[in-house]
């Protein structure tokens, strides 16, 4: 009898769902609109009426159906409690527990959903044939995932790889969104470029392609690719932060290599000649070896990495 | 029946070697010499001799011992295979297949000397009761060790935890003895303090009770106690440098607890007084909770790692 699994990316917007066959084969994928009223007490309701649906529609039993993993925003613990979770509106949330008994006692299991995500990258996308990575999403954050001998390394309060609030510059005056000040998302993300380029432009008359522009990360790198001087320091500086700040981590967990997602890896390969020589003049020697790789699944990565959570559950491998 | 477990700590003048029941009661310790003429080749021999020695004295047959666990310094393996270790001479060597085949083919597990004594620490010492762990051991270098759900952190290549060479500052122009310029080790090792305290002591011409003594780690973190001002700008170096790359280490692997040992850490708390202060204003929220422990068993953390590493394996928890 053929098993499936679904996946569930839970969004602040869209919940993702994809269901899957137990070798990691996609059947089908979809989206539900989140509902963060009440607290977010119906996201969870919702999720399992729309499996239940699509169970009944592709004539699924309980028996076919091995499980369900899930990706949540915010920590996580290894037992799929989500803690604060403000975007969705859930304080502290047993989702295994929860989800679990709107699903007849199907197993659940749930992760920190950049975490989620990395495990996806493994599995099915950029980082395939690896054991050990990093996944660095540049979106309008700095997510990261961390993926040791093939298991999510969650950290003790689920906040491992947490490596876009790591503490990368002193003296900075604006405020991250986690409250501090000088974590790598505030120079790395696409809105961190954004604002490289902009202290950039003000701080010279030079003359640059960029002024005058809306500035956006693609508007950025598309000037660097097209030889722009200002923007080329942009990314320059855009690759020493993050290259080193990869080097560190690399000394700390030794990844086989880095998997960069995100909007900002849509430049490509490029990203990697501001990046690669700033990690290798800082990173320990026995650490040189570790690739850069472009992620492949996109928005998917969150549904893939779901669906292998439950399926290394329930294989005990997790 | 009862059961016993060497543990073996592998080092460039000594070998450390300690027999234990499998609770993790230490029956005896002792030490040999490390013979790395003949580019190590006597070292694993010599050992193998002194456990066969040790098992006739107490009368222990084969089956009464479960196994060796080792620690040896450089990159190692997950399955044991030690890369470079210079200064012991050997090139890469599978410590199992080797030590095993002088010990009657008894179960051997080997690792990384300071990933071994973190695993140590977390058993018997200062880290007990905790399971996600970085020990740090601030001596004539710094090593640290990072266990994640009870397990060592290898990584790809066995560098996984090399804390003491992850880049923390820019413009450095002495070089560490990895070949980079600005590791930790450079500024928070019994030498690094040293270099911080002498540069400090040329920088200006205030007083200080340092001025003129023969300087050591020892030396500079007394004059700390004793309020000396220079000193305890010092000890604000020291401290910011490694409170913030402690900080960095945490948003990745997000531990429990910090747990310091080596020399420097016979200065006792104080330490945390410098340390602390960076780390909380620079880490991410998630990881605010991680306690900071001094380390409790010194020298003997290898051999203890070393017998829980077999254990471990010999129980399938690693």
């Amino acid at each position: 009898m053929s098993k499936y699994v679904f996946g569930v990316d839970v969004g602040g917007t869209t919940v993702k769902i994809g269901l899957f066959d137990d070798q990691g084969g996609i059947l089908e994928k979809w989206e539900i609109k989140t509902n963060t009223a009440e607290e977010g007490s119906h996201i969870l309701p919702d999720i399992a009426e729309s499996l239940k649906a699509k169970m009944r529609e592709k004539g699924l039993d309980r028996e076919s159906v091995i499980g369900v993993g899930m990706g949540t925003p915010g920590s996580v613990s290894k037992d799929g409690v989500a803690y604060k979770a403000v975007n969705l509106g859930w304080d502290t949330l047993d989702i295994p527990e929860v989800m679990g008994g709107l699903m007849d006692k199907m197993p659940i299991r749930a992760g920190n959903d950049a975490n989620v995500a990395a495990l996806g990258e493994m599995w099915k996308g950029g980082g395939q044939g690896y054991d050990n990575l990093v996944l660095v999403t540049l979106g309008t954050g700095v997510g990261s995932g961390i993926i040791i001998e093939g298991r999510i390394l969650t950290g003790a309060n689920g906040a491992g790889g947490e490596i876009g609030h790591i503490h990368v510059k002193d003296g900075e005056t604006q405020k991250c969104n986690c409250g501090n000040y000088g974590c790598l998302e505030q120079y790395t993300s696409a809105t961190g470029i954004v604002r490289l380029a902009t202290r950039k432009l003000q701080s010279t008359d030079r003359p640059s392609s960029l002024r005058g522009c809306h500035l956006s990360a693609k508007v950025v790198l598309d000037a660097v690719k097209a030889g722009d001087a200002l923007a080329v320091e942009v990314a320059e500086q855009f690759g020493e932060i993050l290259g080193k700040a990869l080097s560190v981590t690399a000394g700390i967990v030794n990844p086989e290599c880095f998997v960069i997602g995100g909007g900002v890896s849509r430049a490509g390969n490029i990203l990697f000649d501001y990046i690669v020589p700033y990690y290798n003049e800082t990173v320990f020697i026995g650490c040189q070896k570790a690739e850069f790789i472009l992620a492949t699944l996109g928005n998917d990565a969150g549904i893939y990495g779901a669906a292998k959570l439950i399926l290394d559950y329930e294989s005990g491998r997790s």
